[in-house]
């Protein structure tokens, strides 16, 4: 069996609202989700606050280990918005105007009062960047190298993932199965274990419920090989039928 | 102005199925609310896969520099839940049954089929800790010294977080109060900025939307000081409403 190469991503959420419980994120799961499309992991995450020194910390470390760095958060106008300018540091470059963002929001600030100081700080990127542009959206994020820097407002993230699909370099998507079942997880620990452990390349996650006054789980099988996800899940439906479970195909 | 001692805390989230984007995390919100109620701030996060190096590199680095640590998910009974353990090997200690713990268990699991291995293994502690128990669930959490190993289930966690309210050592709540108003956050960053620096010991975050097709933000004011918190907030509201900005007490 041949090991396929794994690309991976990391993510910084930077933001107090994050942290003060405040606002409930909604990047995570759906970068993940476009990350695993793009045949890319996503390995780590991390909240940081919006504070120059946990910013660069997070980012210098995470960069270095990952195929790619996300961030969400912190690219707006006003005085709290300071990722470009930390990811600067991080970078140990300066902060300059992309003049193709000044010339958007030029344009789009014409009839709208004009180009502020305020406004132009959305022009402002680590320099090297190019801009990550959007169909819907006058705000584009910003790539550096391996770093991509995006919106904390989760619909813009999802415009500025949308014009990233299909263009960074990935390996095989995780596949996944899922395996619903009405029995306490614990009753079948060993069943689980045992057939991970018979289909090599495969892992099992269980993920417990209670529900209608019952308790059940959903087994999640992952591969990156569809004859090996097919093969694990069958096996773990037949082993959980044969021991008279209610268990079905599919989360429940 | 005296400066209060701020007390801190981070948080490990621990779960593949987070980082696959199957599972939408609740614990972040839920736990910095409560930490906040308890004068606790929540400084960090990290979310790390089901893998033991991973959790050692976060809970030995988080644990160092706050003053608690807690962690969510991967404390049942099957296979994948490997939390335990991995904090032993953080600190340097063996994993031990607890007795309590297992008492609990066996009476629990006396008319269910008995105590098996792999019910057992919810028993297990890091040698040295307490039980954090709690009404409603028979799974209780863990505590050793300054860390805190918490449910993944959200529901079960928050019965966790219930048994732990008012018991650990805290500073003051950081109070928030929220301005909300119709205006492009770009038209007025610095009137947001120059507030913030009238108003010592105040930040102000500002979170933009678009809604009903029209743009709008609210402005959060956080501050430990109840006083300055108003002072600020105020601040803020009578110079939007004299520039004749729609802005009200409150989120919009």
């Amino acid at each position: 069996m041949t090991t396929d190469r794994i690309w991976t991503a990391a993510l910084v959420v930077i933001g107090d609202e994050i942290l003060s419980g405040r606002t409930q994120d909604r990047n995570v799961s759906q970068i993940a989700l476009w990350l695993n499309l793009q045949g890319i992991r996503l390995a780590e995450v991390r909240v940081v606050p919006d504070r120059t020194d946990a910013i660069v910390e997070a980012v210098n470390m995470l960069r270095a280990r990952n195929d790619y760095l996300f961030t969400t958060g912190g690219i707006g106008p006003t005085h709290d918005d300071i990722t470009v300018d930390a990811i600067a540091v991080a970078l140990g470059v300066a902060v300059v105007v992309h003049p193709r963002a000044r010339a958007m929001l030029d344009a789009y600030y014409k009839t709208r009062g004009g180009l502020t100081e305020a406004r132009l700080r959305m022009a402002r990127v680590p320099e090297g960047a190019e801009l990550i542009e959007n169909r819907m959206s006058g705000a584009p994020g910003i790539r550096h190298g391996n770093i991509f820097i995006m919106a904390g407002v989760p619909h813009i993230t999802a415009m500025m993932l949308d014009s990233l699909s299909g263009k960074l370099e990935g390996g095989k998507p995780l596949l996944s199965t899922t395996i619903g079942c009405w029995v306490a997880e614990s009753e079948i620990a060993d069943l689980l274990a045992d057939t991970e452990r018979a289909h090599p390349g495969c892992q099992i996650g269980s993920y417990p419920f209670f529900r209608e006054g019952r308790v059940g789980a959903n087994f999640v099988v992952r591969s990156t090989r569809p004859e090996a996800l097919r093969a694990c899940g069958d096996a773990l439906l037949s082993a959980l039928l044969a021991e008279g479970r209610e268990a079905v195909a599919g989360e429940v």
